[in-house]
């Protein structure tokens, strides 16, 4: 090579091992490297799978951040996180990527844990309000927030999320602080995808079409109207308290100083406004605007199939498999049985909180448009809602992740199941998750349903009986909830017609000898398993509550020992109801309790998980010989 | 008495055994009958003991609604519900009220089983919007929003109530449903209590200070503007869809249409704009004002006071006791304990839901207000907002009643104990409360709480342990609950030096034979007396989570049988934590487990409900005997 041939671009990403090195570049430098962090994050993610169109929208937002921030000392919160992979890479994780969401890996998730850049784990919605302003508290309250490196604190929040009552209420409580400093960036990216859901969604939707969005160069003339900041704030304020100015939007109103809306693509919008952003004190919110998927044109064309892709090939893009799955997914089976359950019963709704794709509830949509309600990412309100609907002659069924009705035990108790209305929560990702990890593992549902008087809480040990138990569900006409696994089951064929289950009634599914193997949901096929090879009775006990006690009795007069197994932590849960039961009934057996440990489980293959904790069908039979030594003849 | 003797006036009250009674009422009699029934609420409320502020405050509201709507084809949900009072006399309640929050008597709040008046029970606030919602609903759904006598549906929500998520999230959701009848009245009535709490408040003040309220003359003024409501309603949403027209409130920006402010005292403001919304289909907004305590002047002035009083003299109002109370509530010993922590650690903080007098951080609040938080109703953040505070150096406390607690389960869940945050949860109410009822009952924390990784769970037997418990939990440095009952406890005396206990690590409070009970919280003074009466052996256990394993190991092999005991539902509750201790460490012992049924528990002086659950220590040393007639050699 010689002197005068012009060197190929230099690749910048590859320098970048943190926000230090990212700040060392020359502002024109950046489009390239937001190009190259798209590209990055494109072949990444096409390999391990995880969430993509979200990620490609951040990608000049998270340069941005970092390049104005002084991060880790100022405090960057991304709500949900899903859209943390461009700032996982440019925050020295750039070669771990390819663990991304694997057992051992990265999260793909923020992460205390993984690293100082990631102030604060998410994945449920909406939380990052609370936890900036909390920490911008905590700047205050310790005498970090003075001086020329006085700490910042930001919030990047998706306009789904700010449909969760939680958003509101920290919008709610941060508006009234004015000596604190907090940023709440809304990422707002859902002008692309399926109809706004919910009044705020359409405020956004009008918001954006009556304001034009502010171009780069007059950005610099938009804050200057707030400088310098001190003074100007100063004085809106003043008249925010008098009631004098007029505010101009509904987070105005709610007490934050509003800019934007600004293109969230544009660097040269995106950096002057957080450079000035950044001195200006109390609640302030930047109003951004994104494209999901942007830069990949299959992505933006059609953002949530590329929301969060398994693996796929970036020249092709995702293609359907060639040959059909074998099985369906317990998401599937709900799906089926709710539309044949909506011919059946004209009654019938169904309520999701923001997960129709998820829940299996497009085809309902599609065939009962006005006996489905999306109602946003608002568990809360999905419930009480569904109550209400209960209470007037509907027929309720919330189709929900186990995890998310977490956000809903007051609502399913005190207006559900005190009042004994007949709901039915379909629980869908039950148990352990898989690549999302310990934040979306459905593993306490058990223990936090069956304290709950009035309610009754069943899991299906194959697809048939899920079907068999939701049609169940609604003939009890009671609370009821039914939880089944994330993915497939073993594959047992679904009949058309409905049988209805009796109520707290077990099924013995192999007669054995001296061991009594009482299995929940899930773990029911791997217990048969081991009950083959040590021919123990094998139970598929059905109901978590009401506990079939008088099989427990029956089964205490002719069996030396008991196991309970369960894909659900241990502590409080169905094996724990099995030695009630016993305790209750005055008897005294062995009682081997196999399911999860009291710790949080990381992401990683389902199936491995399971193997490692014992809970695969070799597990179960190497746990209860090493028990029962005696009574197994190991 | 001759015939020109003009009678005194006649009394209305009595004769109105339902709203039907009402509505043959001429409208220019309604003043009088409001007089008189705000005289029977003193009166009646003097006698028992309840609400009277918020009550006094509805009284025109209430007689407006039940006189233009047709109750109770029309559905009426009060949020909270105890500002229900005047409602329950009117709707042929009047006679019980002399039961009320009495055992066996009328509740303090709406009961569906109690009145078909009563379309919804609330007492946890903030659900009224999304219930009236789910029934609006269902009345489109089923034809019953048609025709002359087609139904209407009105949810009445306080301000306070407002700064709650979940209400926010139903209004989001009914923002965007047309062609459902929901009003939403806000009872606007903060104004002259304690400083506004949050942006929303901060907003409602300076909507009043902005609009003048709405004369009666000029109601109906107001009124035909948007009449025939059909044409003026979808020209208005139409320009609302085109984002054409400016709103004039946040309420509007939801997509509500909004009236108001009226005053809520003036019948002759309300009854024609009752009249009037009740001809308009949609989301409908009006903005009631009224005053709480008002027509009773020592409640005007002290509204907060004469909030929820026991029994006094209406002529004198409350008086002082004469001679202080003998013993501390738990809740005094946790104020003074946060004051003290909060003088030996200045990063401690404390946070409380609007619940600042009930969970006894007024002294903290005067002495640390930098470190004292009110977020209002919205318990979600509360928890988030401390995990966020926790995350930058600070301890915080999060002061909030168990049964609140539910509100935020997954917040404690994943964004504190996922992260293994040091929070401190002081779960004030935990057991049963008496007068007001199975809503508040705090009987499921045992369960929610110990399957949850990370948790350290704590139940005092005597106040001393209360505070020396809340301290050892600042020192664990971990995410701990420490859940103490409502009321006094046995009136150990407390001393004022700090000792940590050792974590996980129960008391032995007498050494006895044969059977061991071990006893929770507020049952060690039961179990003790029983065990004195049985000479059995009684354990304070100190720790529901971890729980004493070693302990319950070393007893096994010296006692025959155990007795646990816990005011909590025995469903996954503490004694199901020794069982699985058992268990774990093969043992095989009968185990007796007292505690709470499995069903609800309704209002009744407290002594007297544990009484009637035989959790008293004659209560505990029958059922012993009874379950153990060889051992108790009874």
């Amino acid at each position: 090579m010689t002197e005068d041939v012009k060197p190929p671009t230099e690749a910048l990403l590859a320098r970048i091992d943190s926000p230090a090195d990212l700040r060392t570049l020359d502002r024109e430098k950046l489009p390239q490297l937001a190009d190259e962090l798209r590209q990055f994050i494109l072949n990444a993610v096409s390999r391990t799978g995880g969430h993509l169109s979200s990620n490609l929208g951040t990608v000049e937002l998270t340069i941005a951040l970092h390049y104005v921030f002084n991060t880790p000392r100022d405090r960057l919160v991304w709500d949900v996180g899903h859209q943390s992979y461009p700032h996982k890479i440019l925050t020295g994780r750039r070669d771990q990527m390819a663990t991304l969401r694997q057992y051992q890996g990265l999260s793909g998730f923020p992460r205390r844990s993984e690293s100082e850049y990631d102030t604060f784990g998410t994945a449920h919605s909406s939380t990052s309000i609370a936890a900036a302003l909390g920490m911008a508290v905590a700047s205050r309250n310790l005498g970090e927030n003075q001086g020329p490196d006085r700490r910042r604190h930001v919030a990047v929040i998706g306009d789904g999320a700010m449909s969760a009552g939680m958003a509101f209420e920290a919008l709610n409580n941060a508006g009234v602080m004015r000596d604190v400093d907090l940023l709440v960036i809304l990422n707002d990216n859902d002008m692309s995808i399926s109809p706004a859901v919910g009044a705020m969604n359409h405020y956004l939707a009008r918001t954006l079409s009556a304001r034009p969005i502010v171009k780069a160069r007059d950005v610099a003339r938009q804050m200057l109207s707030v400088m310098p900041p001190v003074y100007e704030l100063a004085r809106k304020l003043e008249e925010h308290a008098k009631g004098m100015l007029v505010p101009a939007t509904l987070f105005e109103e709610l007490g934050f100083t509003y800019f934007g809306p600004i293109d969230g693509h544009d660097l040269d919008a995106l950096i002057p406004t957080l450079q000035n952003l950044r001195e200006i004190s109390g609640p302030v919110f930047l109003h951004v605007i994104t494209r999901k998927g942007q830069g990949y044109k299959l992505a933006e064309a059609d953002p949530i199939l590329y929301h969060g892709p398994g693996k796929f090939d970036p020249a092709e893009g995702i293609k359907a498999p060639a040959t059909p799955p074998r099985k369906p997914t317990y998401t599937q089976v709900f799906s089926d049985w709710v539309c044949d359950m909506g011919e059946a019963e004209p009654r019938l709704v169904a309520v999701t909180p923001a997960m129709r794709e998820g829940s299996g509830l497009v085809e309902f949509e599609q065939r009962f448009p006005t006996r489905y309600f999306d109602v946003g990412i608002a568990e809360q309100h999905a419930v009480t809602f569904a109550a209400g609907m209960a209470c007037d002659g509907l027929v309720p069924v919330v189709a929900i992740y186990s995890t998310f009705l977490q956000r809903a035990y007051d609502q399913l108790l005190h207006d559900v199941a005190l009042q004994n209305l007949p709901v039915v929560f379909a629980l869908d990702r039950a148990g352990l998750v898989g690549a999302d990890g310990a934040t979306h593992a459905g593993v306490y549902d058990y223990a936090f349903l069956r304290c709950v008087p009035n309610m009754v809480v069943m899991a299906p040990a194959d697809e048939n009986e899920c079907r068999q138990m939701l049609y169940s569900a609604v003939k009890y006409q009671r609370p009821v909830a039914v939880r089944y696994p994330r993915g497939v089951g073993p594959g047992v064929p679904v009949q058309k017609t409905f049988t209805e289950l009796p109520l707290g009634r077990a099924e013995v599914r192999r007669q054995g000898r001296r061991i009594a193997i009482l299995a929940f949901g899930s773990m029911v096929t791997p217990a048969m398993a081991a009950g083959e090879a040590l021919d123990a009775t094998v139970v598929n006990m059905r109901f978590v509550k009401p506990i079939d006690a008088d099989l427990i009795r029956e089964l205490a007069a002719t069996h030396e020992a008991f196991v309970t197994v369960e894909e659900h932590v241990v502590m409080g849960g169905a094996g724990s109801a099995c030695l009630e039961a016993l305790a209750e009934a005055g008897l005294t057996r062995p009682v081997q309790m196999l399911g999860l440990p009291d710790r949080y489980i990381d992401h990683g293959d389902h199936a491995l998980l399971l193997r490692l904790e014992g809970l695969d069908g070799p597990g179960i039979e190497r746990q209860i010989r090493e028990r029962f030594p005696d009574i197994t003849g190991a």
